[in-house]
């Protein structure tokens, strides 16, 4: 359906097979999801981004969860159905509510607003916002 | 500069005004930001964009600094200057440290690159991410 | 400050300076935004748009006010700072009141805020709107 | 399919269900349409949004069907699929023709074009064009 | 299921009719795409449109593999799935290899990441990128 | 005026300070652009991209000229002015003539355009299209 075909587990380079193993174990499931099986194609990317997704969505300066619902946000903004279902997914994993879920819905739909009317007001910055 | 001026203090309609007092008593600052003196033009979207704000980005199902957080990513996605830099400057404001702002920035960098491979490589949807 | 200087009058091509001709003539002004005086580092590209836009936004199917409000809704989504700027003031050369302009825009942001709902909880299509 | 369940009439709560007794009341028609059924997980928001846009969308300083045509516009924009699907049907409804709708096409289709263009040339905006 | 129907080759008006037949005999194949039968519905604009296509897309200043990836790239960026599918068709008819394909996306997926973060920082312009 | 402070060479973390002596060298000059500058709060994210930048920018799979012209086409449709900016300024530095610069901007262009009608249309994706 995509414009590269999702590559099975017998048809992965070394490279790529040492990746999925990893996930697998990470994620303490033999479930690999289709994004991995798309960069497959390309192994060096495919474990440059697992080495750093895998360290970046863990915790940190932020919580996992605050991380997966950001990348949510990003992903209702950029039009990306596949990154909205699968940080959904994440964000539900790593314990988002119902409740929770409505909200960053909310959150994102009045950013979504207020977006719109200071682009098209073309509202100036203030310059106590200046870093 | 914008497309609509900036009202000052004494151009804001009587509805504006009592808008604006509310915001200054909320914030504890006689400081009111260019967006809502660009929305005074429209008492009756000010009214309603203060009102659901107040209660939306305070204490809720997710903390007011994760939502800030939130916002400054579709800000982002969508390219919009002057909202990156309110809510920047609010998030900070808010408790953001310098290191939590590099790892939001990390996160939305990286959200964006998946979300362009991912949209390049046109990624069927799995069939365990839909609800 | 672009990434293309702007044309002088006396740096046009004979094929650009016929345009820019056309367009004194048919705005009534002699003065010519810095849109083409950008485009007409191209001017057969610069001819092509001219004649396009003339007729379009002309009178129409639709009336030229509407397809000037149009153009700037499309270019608040864009995020098009000149664009935003340009059709906004030729909307209001047009007869577009500060009233009109209001509601426009408070149009423009409630479907930007429910383009960002519909997009996070990827609502299918209802059978009933296909074509 | 989506990122929430669609809710069907016997899973709404009641604050909901008056929501969507105001929509068949006003529409006339029992049908209700997919992006109620999804935000109807959060009444609040479904109350505030459907009172929003009962007012917002019908005659104004702007006619009806103006409205839907700039939804539409802005929809394509963000490239929200359901948004552009709907709003059409709804322009429709409201006495969109066949070469209306081309003409809106076209409209939209062109400032793509020259957003583009404005956006890669970095033009200027012209003085005369600000508020 | 889109907005407009697709028309078959027995619908067409005269002024479409030719411009297929046009498409036909430049790609020596019978096979029209989707694209084309809908923008059917505009005579006009398709002459136009495949006018355009057709002698920009060709031989010129960039060569023709270099502008469909081009063209790729833009789309991605757009989230347009129609194009990022017929535009990848195009690139891979005229030379693209797999190595080339995935080199493409990681420029892609590495432009959307640093634009995200430039974005989100507000970096200035350095007076030494100014034309 | 951005939203994170320019760093000076002399505010520079050694790790940082690495990087920076790597990019004067490769460049052969001393300028270092600001977006590195602002990219130094975060040493390690830093030194990531300027790692994969260098090589994936560098001769590979395609000539290093396309791969900024590609570049300047995602940053044209996200509207990130400064990436524009920047990576205008790189193709041009490797290359690219103004008739190539105003060909890159057609096709941009029209890529915008067809995005956008087809987009608006719906235009499902041909069969024969998918990998």
């Amino acid at each position: 359906m995509g414009t590269v075909p999702l590559l099975r587990d017998e048809d992965l380079s070394p490279e790529a097979a040492e990746v999925f193993a990893e996930i697998r174990a990470l994620r303490g499931t033999d479930y690999v999801n289709n994004f991995w099986r798309a960069m497959a194609h390309d192994p060096a990317r495919l474990r440059e981004i697992w080495d750093r997704l895998k360290v970046l969505m863990g915790p940190g300066e932020l919580d996992p969860l605050t991380k997966e619902m950001i990348y949510v946000a990003v992903s209702v903004a950029n039009s990306c159905t596949y990154c909205i279902h699968s940080h959904t997914a994440q964000a539900k994993a790593k314990g988002m509510t119902d409740a929770m879920h409505m909200e960053l819905l909310a959150v994102i739909g009045t950013a979504m607003q207020t977006n719109g009317l200071v682009t098209a007001m073309q509202v100036e910055v203030d310059e106590v916002f200046k870093a």
